[in-house]
């Protein structure tokens, strides 16, 4: 018997991502560059960064005028005013906030450091100094379903994508990549009902699948100057279906750590 | 060029785990059987119930006398009081408790439910319907740098060593697999002073790199019926070190959300 296998594959070739770009093909060529052929039940994992970009989300910072709350914010955290206007606007409230750390409820449901506005990797000597900012897709669970029909229509096949970030969390050092956005994937995986060894129910119920394929990918996609943005899965143990990013996000009467 | 690939298998074939069985020569026969030589740089991820079972940690809760405080939190909780009485024993403190659930600061220094204490997949029947429980290994560190040697000494390769188990988490619904001991692995990679694609220092800066392999795997090793606790990985894009849990867990001063 051939063992159970989960193969995450880095996709060569990935170019840099620019506004318009589409990013559909650019994943075909990564993948006949890596020579897969798409199957159905793989899945396809996304940074955030490539799908921001391809979908204009970068905003320069000379264009954005901030409130008064974000100059008070920004005196608070030692940010730059504007930054701190954006990361308010994409927001719905802050939790916390010490020293440069802005932790808030993004407008898309999930606690994420900065509204997970990126200054990382956009090219500011690209735009002659210009400083940009990168925030994220307006909508990454239609981002993910646009980029999934693309490549069925191309493939045939019936594939998973998640489009993830990096985050901090409560309790524990260093980031994880977290899944933002997700289509044709079980992001939320019930075991209810599915009896132990011994046959008894079991106690754990629901595992955060869509989490823990993004925390696996991120792995493998690095994050600096090698950084590979897009991973091709094969071997999830478990059936495709539609999903939500909104059946992982814990609504705050239920969280106990808010 | 060939991709860049993590493949992550479940060895087949492990038996049933009792007190006193050998796990690393347990490994080596599932490696064997896998048809995988060990290679520097693979790395063993463990679920931690079998590291448990082997290490004796099974608890009969007949022999367990409840202390006040454990009735009287059982009795708000509605768990049995010897449970919560072993709950309190492996705990340094309790951080919430809202009905059934009981998040605790466990003596290892991590949050989780219940202690990380498991009812699930330890045999009540097996024993003539004697109601046991399952602690965490006493040092899962050591545990896994007892494994790591005695793997290293048979096979000649440097690998890292990780014990998992399922936590859940604030703000996200779902369990996920993370560690919690560690051997030759590095737990945190920190990536400071790296430049991005831009030449920019990268804002994120560590990452949580043994709790995202701890995540891929467990997707790989499922909960129920069909658990496979081995998985083996090759492919991880980092060099090996040596490392302790301590450093991936957030001192209570720097955790905001405690």
């Amino acid at each position: 018997m051939t063992p159970r296998q989960m193969i995450f594959t880095a996709l060569p070739g990935m170019p840099m991502i620019h506004a318009g770009d589409d990013l559909g093909q650019l994943i075909l060529e990564g993948l006949a560059q890596a020579g897969i052929v798409l199957e159905n039940g793989d899945v396809l994992i996304l940074a955030q960064k490539i799908v921001s970009k391809a979908e204009g989300r970068e905003v320069r910072l000379e264009q954005v005028r901030p409130s008064e709350e974000a100059c008070s914010l920004a005196a608070r955290s030692g940010k730059d005013p504007r930054l701190v206007e954006l990361i308010l606007r994409e927001s719905r409230k802050i939790l916390r906030q010490r020293g440069e750390l802005i932790i808030v409820e993004h407008r898309l449901g999930f606690i994420c450091a900065n509204a997970g506005i990126d200054r990382s990797n956009v090219g500011a000597q690209e735009t002659g100094g210009d400083a940009r900012v990168l925030l994220l897709p307006e909508d990454p669970d239609a981002s993910a379903a646009r980029i999934r029909r693309r490549l069925k229509k191309a493939s045939g096949a019936e594939i998973g994508v998640l489009i993830i970030d990096s985050h901090g969390r409560a309790w524990r050092r260093g980031t994880v990549g977290v899944c933002i956005g997700v289509a044709g994937f079980p992001a939320l995986q019930d075991l209810r009902g599915r009896p132990d060894l011994f046959g008894r129910r079991l106690e754990i119920t629901q595992v955060g699948l869509a989490d823990e394929i993004a925390a696996g990918a991120s792995a493998l996609m690095g994050q600096a100057d090698e950084g590979v943005p897009v991973i091709h899965l094969r071997g999830l143990p478990y059936p495709l279906r539609d999903a939500s990013l909104a059946e992982i996000l814990r609504p705050e009467k239920e969280d106990l750590f808010r």
